[in-house]
């Protein structure tokens, strides 16, 4: 995720003969959260997730467990641009997968350390995930050139999410009501998305993509902030080139809780990543 | 949940005067994992998540965040019957909701701490799921008394599962095939649950709920273990009393992964639960 990359350097801690290979080992990675993944005054949560993510899976691509599975995440904090630390602990390291608890950290200017996301994750391969057995089939979506361009020149809204000029997203008209005042009500988004700058989509972009377009709220008129309590996701294959196909609904929206799930296909229509968030919402009326 | 309360009695690092009421507090629990809880060799994986949700929402119904309302488990080694310490760690609380995270540790002869399950969980109040505004309908079921129920002595499979002399579970005959050697392929199970000690259900007993039962891929005809890597719930509503229904179902199997879903409605009809775990599943003739 273009500048993100760096983080993957971790430091183990006991020096270069300690590692990822056991239980309690410990590592810290740093990196730098860019202007370009704002919304708003708020880093994206899908970026804090990939970047989690991709610290943990490059200490623990040397016991051969390169690739995330499945994780969960709680958001505890805002974070802002600028530094950023990965702190990863090895809970587990087993035959088929290791588990690993990220924390994503910034300080302030006093050096004290903000915990932005606290996230837990087991890593495997995605080798494993041959042959799909079963899998939601993709929605019948117009091609992307037929779709809304969600740009930040397309509404005050729009104005503030600076992710939009790195990610090219296009909304399905039968889904983009609420961009007129007109949500449907169903509770279903569905966006065709790829990042400008030309990076193919790869199992490490998943954790970022499940999270990186608007709330299905505004789908029930509920433009406002749509706070994540607590993500859960799965990865279930890796991504072929081409534009990412999100889909975004809700069954369950009990006071003001919410549950989100996305489903995301790749370009070939096969189901590579899905999430569930828990988050907070407050209905037009309500 | 029966022996399992006398863990609500947590121990906050710097004695009596400290409590939970920020991020950084450490509290310890200390509690018995009864012969009552196993299944085979090991404890079932929702009273682990039962205990470490209790121990945490003990101490949090002091800043008023008494209920869980989401979590996930990452599940590292399998619990034992014997004593149990649930670590509970605050990081955030906030305004309606706080964040903890929970350790289900096991000690072995030498003193070795043996940590079973890692939970990251998020409380607030069940009083703000009200009023429903949509969820999932509870499927049509015939009553408890018309299903089938799962004793220990109805097949040698049952024979070591020693939670069904606490737990009275009644399978929905047209998802029951598999105790039959006649699995439906669907991916679909359905059973009534009530405590056999007449306990009545409550907000406490649901994260046991949602991981009681037997797997989904048994209407896979996958019989053997289907080891969790990873459980997200989210509770939805304070259960009436009677029985709980629990359906569990899969849509997603890409290689030896498997996503289970499980949806839990009280007596009335109200969901109350939902999970979703990825666990390993080896599928007839893979």
């Amino acid at each position: 995720m273009g500048e993100l990359d760096e983080v993957l350097a971790l430091g183990w801690d006991g020096g270069a003969a300690a590692g990822p290979s056991q239980a309690g080992a410990v590592g810290v990675g740093h990196g730098h959260l860019g202007e370009g993944w704002l919304i708003g005054h708020a880093i994206n949560g899908g970026v804090l997730m990939a970047l989690g993510a991709s610290a943990a899976a490059s200490g623990l691509a040397s016991v051969g467990h390169p690739d995330l599975l499945t994780w969960g995440a709680h958001f505890l904090s805002a974070a802002v641009a600028g530094p950023v630390e990965v702190r990863v602990e090895v809970l587990r390291v087993g035959r088929t997968v290791s588990t690993a608890e990220m924390r994503v950290v910034q300080r302030d200017e006093e050096g004290r350390a903000h915990e932005r996301v606290r996230m837990t994750g087991t890593f495997g391969t995605l080798d494993r995930a041959e042959p799909v057995h079963r899998a939601p089939a993709p929605p019948q979506v117009p091609a992307p050139e037929d779709c809304l361009p969600a740009t930040r020149d397309s509404s005050p809204l729009a104005a503030v999410i600076a992710v939009l000029d790195r990610l090219d997203a296009r909304i399905d008209p039968s889904t983009a009501g609420f961009a007129m005042g007109r949500p449907s009500g169903r509770g279903v988004l569905r966006v065709w998305m790829r990042m400008r700058d030309g990076r193919e989509p790869d199992a490490a972009l998943l954790p970022y993509a499940v999270d990186a377009l608007m709330p299905v709220s505004f789908d029930l008129g509920a433009l406002g902030w749509a706070p994540t309590m607590e993500l859960t996701g799965q990865l279930l294959g890796r991504p072929a080139p081409g534009w990412l196909l999100v889909e975004m609904t809700t069954d369950t929206v009990v006071g003001d809780l919410l549950i989100e799930d996305v489903c995301v296909w790749d370009s070939t229509g096969r189901l590579v990543a899905r999430s569930r968030q828990l988050a907070g919402v407050r209905l037009p009326g309500n």
